[in-house]
């Protein structure tokens, strides 16, 4: 049984998974069929040897460049800032912006032991000087993290005479305005827009 | 970005990962350690590659026969049915049973399309005629299904002139009479015992 034992121990290092979830996962691909599972170890030996990082936005990218960096036809002047590269699976799914994105793999949160340094904040920064940049939209998370983040990189943003924007945030579609947190319901009264009837 | 949806794809296989969590795990694995996805595709392949079935308790080992099977200091007279593997290791983690397992990898439960003849019943049937089996522990969960389950197994056991037992249920340890569940609860007070004061 040494082998799942090892497997348990691998799949806990995932975030989100405990012993109790890791033991159900690695029984399940024991018992089901070989190839399913040697189906999913290849997937992940593959993203492991061929995902590298694009030396623009720093998204994950399997070419040189990423797929963005690399279309002609996105907006090359209007940067939208984000935490994580899966961010921008998100924001692509919208289909509502056609710019570039910058991935800072992180954001600032003193306590989890990140510092400004340990996001890719200066890489934007060389950016903004080498390109012709317009507008930067920060789309860090509503947290205290990434409030710190977007504040942050706003500053750090300034001198460059461009546009820094946030992406809103408020009700979610859908929601229920007697059952969303009061955080959110406070926000969304304090960026309340004009109804242009 | 293929090989990352490749990989999403293969976790949305696992039970309980939904499309959200096999992208969140996904990410992690492409931005972590090359190493360490390694790490991980290996302990699955070979955890595809080395299990087997003990051709005894269908327990999955790595040897001919499962550790348990094969330990002279187990009693072979008392054989605990389990429906999966991972509650043999469950049990194990006890340390109060020293007898042998039998897995039937499965329960019975028409809605999911498991029948009788889908768990391994008639397997243990043949273990009672050719071994001498004393006592049979019906360990199957207190669900709908692992009650059908246990039912069938004892009226197959019976004319085997066996002594056939079910694992208890009721209240668990730290829990509280006030927030258990009322099956539970009523469950506690019909397999009441005598307090030996």
């Amino acid at each position: 049984m040494e082998s799942i034992a090892k497997l348990i121990k691998e799949l806990t290092r995932l975030p989100g998974i405990g012993e109790k979830t890791a033991t159900r996962l690695a029984y399940y691909i024991a018992r089901g069929h070989k190839d399913k599972a040697l189906g999913l170890s290849s997937a992940i030996s593959d993203v492991a040897r061929k995902l590298k990082f694009c030396p623009d936005c720093l998204n994950l990218t399997e070419e040189s460049y990423c797929r963005i960096c690399n279309d002609p036809q996105r907006n090359k002047s209007i940067i939208c800032v984000v935490e994580e590269a899966q961010d921008v699976l998100a924001i692509e799914k919208t289909g509502s912006f056609n710019g570039i994105y910058h991935v800072l793999h992180g954001s600032i949160s003193p306590l989890d032991g990140m510092g400004p340094d340990d996001i890719k904040a200066a890489e934007l920064i060389d950016r903004l000087k080498k390109t012709s940049v317009k507008e930067l939209i920060i789309a860090t998370n509503p947290t205290t993290s990434g409030e710190a983040t977007a504040l942050y990189i706003a500053k750090l943003a300034k001198p460059h005479g461009i546009a820094i924007t946030r992406i809103a945030f408020g009700i979610p579609f859908g929601g229920d305005i007697e059952y969303v947190d009061k955080s959110t319901l406070g926000r969304s009264i304090a960026t309340r827009s004009n109804l242009n009837v």
